[in-house]
């Protein structure tokens, strides 16, 4: 009789490190309490997202959690090839056991541990990226997970250079953030901000073109000619919109035509399409 | 003491005809057993969706469940005084009991039972709508009611005059489908074709530009021109893309060009910024 339960279907390899098993959670959260809120990202769940912190090793991976009993699957094969090559301990635990350690319901049966998502200066994203101009979103508000992360998977896909999230209010980098997002946070660089609005103040000084998203704003963002500058682009609440103050620091107020008798755009899809106008110009 | 339980919070006003309550499910279901598979959209559910399935009008609703005891709100109050005015009848009932009759988490306390939506006939939408160019939509195998319902109401802000399902296979609007898509089914027109790929052909033939969207295709949307002439955007499933068979049918395969080191977009941001294209040169 084994201790470790083991996935029948498909044969898992050993690691190199024994798999520590029997505790509740994971160590290394990454977390010191009392010092200011952090971005997260130091829990991973599903495949594609686990798949992507290990290939694109931006980061240390401390261990991965597998559920036992899994079908056969390629990224799996290639999660457990990983952490053998890496010497990342894997956990193969009962499922009832991962659903303990996992936050959200979409874990596909995978959970990794991992240092948390270093913020970076503003300043560092306002000087752009190698020679790529700048092109930063702005995320003033939005509170509901699942928009932030399809909106940080659409961010990356368009090239955006760096993401600006408020550091009170608003989510973080949560599990579930992470997993919409499908790897996308391994390739993002991400600025903090103690007030939005002073952000954008700085970013217009340095030379942005701060363009805020307003369903109500006449100009279309079609017509804000953003080819060559560097470009922020500003996506506020998914109830509120911008708020008051950061629509008056924004350089240029833009929306995006609406033709339809519904009131608006998923606060994702209107940043999805602001950020593909962006990168449609810079062509 | 009372029989039927009251929302302490909010005074609610009685409905001309009695208010049913004591039953499991609300009659109507609008499906005839033994027929091809329906449309559906027959149980709406969440405040924005019901909201505009009583606005709009396109269709009967049959009545109206409410949760006791939530919290003042002007769209229940909308609600409610739309029910009054159309004559549906209003049941509040306990949480529990809403919770029962609701099929998705996110009800907002208020689910309704409308007549099922109606497909019309795919000849219909190739002729346009009024004197709007014909503007279509094809889902050629989503399977997730998110990205359906996220899809849908892209489609409705982006003036789309038709939506083309695949009569089997994939989903139908259901009530996540119709939640999602927050009130865009109430003005949306749908045909259910018993194949796509035929039915790409008869658009093709009868002179539409099929675009289908396809990652690897070496022309991007945006050269794609699309602004004088009748349009149908092809969205493949979420995992395999476009199928085979469809792929051949389209008039042209055109990405959205990718800048980032994550895979791909999400099926209904990819959906929704290639509908957008297509409004942007319309303009």
């Amino acid at each position: 009789m084994s201790a470790a339960p083991r996935r029948p279907k498909r044969p898992v390899a050993r690691t190199t490190r024994p798999v520590r098993s029997g505790q509740g959670r994971p160590q290394g959260q990454g977390r010191s309490p009392g010092k200011s809120p952090e971005l997260g990202g130091d829990q991973i769940e599903g495949r594609h997202a686990v798949l992507e912190l290990l290939e694109a090793g931006t980061r240390t991976t401390q261990r991965v959690a597998m559920a036992a009993e899994l079908d056969s699957s390629d990224q799996l094969d290639r999660i457990e090839e990983l952490c053998r090559v890496k010497r990342i301990p894997l956990d193969v635990m009962s499922r009832a056991r991962l659903e303990r350690l996992a936050s959200t319901e979409s874990h596909q049966g995978v959970v990794a541990k991992a240092t948390a998502l270093k913020p970076v200066e503003l300043e560092e994203l306002l000087m752009g990226e190698g020679n790529v101009t700048p092109f930063l979103l702005v995320c003033d508000g939005l509170t509901d997970p699942h928009n932030l992360g399809s909106l940080l998977r659409s961010a990356e896909c368009a090239g955006v250079t760096g993401i600006v999230l408020p550091r009170h209010r608003a989510v973080r980098i949560t599990p579930t953030v992470a997993k919409v997002a499908a790897g996308a946070i391994e390739h993002l660089r991400f600025a903090m901000v103690p007030g939005i609005p002073s952000a954008l103040d700085r970013m217009v000084k340095s030379g942005l073109e701060v363009v805020g998203l307003a369903g109500e704003a006449k100009r279309a963002i079609y017509d804000v000619p953003l080819a060559r500058i560097p470009t922020a682009v500003v996506v506020g609440s998914e109830e509120k919109g911008l708020a008051a103050l950061s629509r008056k620091r924004c350089s240029v107020l833009a929306s995006i035509p609406q033709a339809g008798h519904v009131s608006s755009l998923n606060a994702s899809v209107a940043g999805g399409v602001a950020l593909f106008e962006v990168a449609r110009q810079r062509r």
